[in-house]
């Protein structure tokens, strides 16, 4: 078994340390751990970093990812672009953010990305890049590179993104999607860290969830495990985008909120609402968070029930998967703590007591940087997997 | 990496084969194989076993698992005892099945399961046990071989069941709940043979599920994932046994059939159940099932509602979990087809076309013994794993 990925792994989540230390850590021998530091530093992949404090015997040196080391971190959402150039340590050397809409499709997209990268090499973020890593908002295909018929994506069905990325930068590039990306991230950087079991919940325009088990993303056999999105919660529910009636994301999401809030505006039940729809013309989730925090009852109703539903989904999945930790993030995640509250209220209400006595319903930490970080990441797995 | 387990569960699951062939499967050099092949010839654990057919060079010797390994396989219901004792290959040496109340509680009942091995021993079938494998009708600390809170498990709770049977039997054992230890019989010789993600949903007394990810049991953090039976299905629903409303179980279930099947004879509303429950005085799922093949409507009735509310649970599972298969079984699987279209109709229609384009819904194929079957893997398993 190589332990190329532990020791690489270590010094990017971690940080430089002495060889002696890493030897212990890993369980490794003086000479194997030689030989394999050795055979990194030819690689061009870790680097000394001067001595270790003595532990009282031999002082130890210091070793570290190689300070010329660049992942890329691309996250695709709907309606915009992030990219960043991050090093071996994961921190960020350049970011840009625009809008940019998805259905333009993937040669337009990725156009974009490129230019955006390009400029990164001129503005001397990065002379070549040793991984890329790229979210996008629909199901893929992990082992393919592909996204796989995915509903809001026109003309990205099957395109060969991964393919085409490691072309044109000639380094390792992993495609996953948007929700399994802020999964990855949450667990490097932000409340799920060195969580191994976790579900992460993004509830934005549609809701999906990235499934963390046993430290490892979970992708399900065709790649599209996680998509809680069309779980029914209502038979008589409102008709939903992929035809069915009452899925969750149908009568809670972004979509869901704003046309609930749009229709509490124009019946005038929310004062509030009325209110804000006659400054702006439109209402999204944040209105309805504002509204709930100056006390309009009609908004902390949409969003109990909201959280309600979400929570009876939950409960059914810590019933089955028995996770951790659950963490809510995208969008909605700013309807905050009244939203927590009713998930919470459901979940440990309705789940088994052994499931729930230690499990943890929390928001987000990295909020949105959550996509970018975990595709740096992802990135630079696939890079340390490919080092000979 | 150790290679010592492949090379046993190779030999276990597929038979004698020769040293060149089992070199070959696992990428292992000759020198690597020669030595460890002839660690485990010294430890007692495989058996040279005559010539393999010439390959075109030298002829290479057979290697098999030693014929005097033995392993037990207990299977605890909730009104019955299994004992098997098993060779390495997995084949029946010995068996014994009897009625016995869990409630009875470990002391009567582990005391039993050593008279059956004693009596194993005395007919030939054993002169030492290699490890043990038991099944319990309740949650399991896998990790500490304890029956947690168990329900219909009085007196069970923490009770050191591996600790006990380890000390009595010198070898190593495993304590797993009963819907796992069938998941993993199912896989080994059952409809699920090779399948790495899979669920298991056993329809009894009650309902549970065993979940294999990626070709291992996935037990969740605190042991109880695939605790199914208490998702919510009816808010409006009979109230269960664990005390909240609607429950899967309160709702479709052996209990629950039972109910309602009591209460279509009584009121007169199916004859074939009310003239059975004249003749015998109880009713079961059997039938019900007899009735609905002899055409009675509303033993149908109760079979397809019960079908369409634990589809719709599958359904939501699928759509997380995106499994490559679903195997129904436990004492409801009598229900047959009826139940099993009904299942497939919801989940598919229900689910994401992704996930369930290639997904079959079938029955088990060991029934009454997938769960000795899983029992006697795990035990060899454990045993395997502490080769030195």
């Amino acid at each position: 078994m190589s332990v190329v990925l532990p020791i690489l792994r270590a010094l990017r989540d971690d940080g430089p340390v002495s060889r002696a230390e890493l030897g212990d850590r890993l369980g490794l021998t003086r000479p194997r751990l030689t030989s394999e530091v050795g055979r990194l530093v030819k690689a061009g992949f870790i680097a000394e970093a001067g001595m270790a404090a003595s532990r009282g015997g031999r002082r130890s040196t210091l070793v570290e990812l190689h300070p010329r080391l660049r992942f890329a971190a691309v996250d695709l959402g709907a309606d915009s672009i992030d990219v960043e150039v991050v090093n071996g340590r994961m921190e960020t050397i350049a970011a840009y953010r625009e809008a940019a809409d998805i259905r333009k499709g993937p040669k337009a997209i990725l156009h974009r990305v490129s230019e955006l990268l390009a400029k990164a090499r001129v503005e001397g973020a990065h002379d070549r890049l040793d991984g890329v890593g790229i979210g996008v908002p629909g199901p893929v295909s992990f082992r393919d590179g592909v996204p796989v018929s995915p509903p809001i994506m026109p003309g990205w069905d099957r395109y060969p993104v991964r393919e085409l990325l490691a072309r044109e930068h000639g380094c390792p590039v992993v495609v996953d999607n948007d929700v399994n990306i802020m999964a990855v991230g949450e667990r490097h950087g932000g409340v799920a860290r060195s969580v191994d079991d976790f579900l992460f919940v993004k509830i934005g325009t549609g809701i999906g969830c990235g499934i963390h088990l046993s430290g490892d993303v979970y992708r399900g056999v065709d790649g599209c495990a996680g998509d809680i999105g069309h779980i029914q919660v209502d038979a008589n529910g409102p008709v939903c985008s992929c035809g069915n009636t009452g899925c969750l994301e149908a009568v809670f999401s972004g979509a869901a909120l704003a046309r609930d809030a749009l229709a509490a505006a124009r019946s005038g039940a929310s004062p509030a609402l009325a209110e804000r729809l006659g400054r702006s013309r439109v209402l999204t989730a944040k209105d309805v968070a504002d509204g709930a925090a100056e006390g309009d009852v009609v908004c902390i109703r949409l969003i109990r029930e909201g959280g309600r539903r979400l929570g009876g989904v939950l409960a059914a999945l810590v019933s089955f998967a028995n996770p951790s930790m659950i963490v809510i993030g995208g969008g909605l995640a700013q309807l905050g703590h009244v939203l927590l509250a009713e998930i919470r209220s459901v979940v440990y209400r309705r789940s088994l007591p052994l499931a729930t006595g230690n499990l943890p319903v929390v928001l987000s930490e990295l909020s949105g940087r959550a996509g970018v970080t975990g595709a740096a990441v992802l990135a630079s797995d696939a890079a340390f997997e490919q080092v000979p």
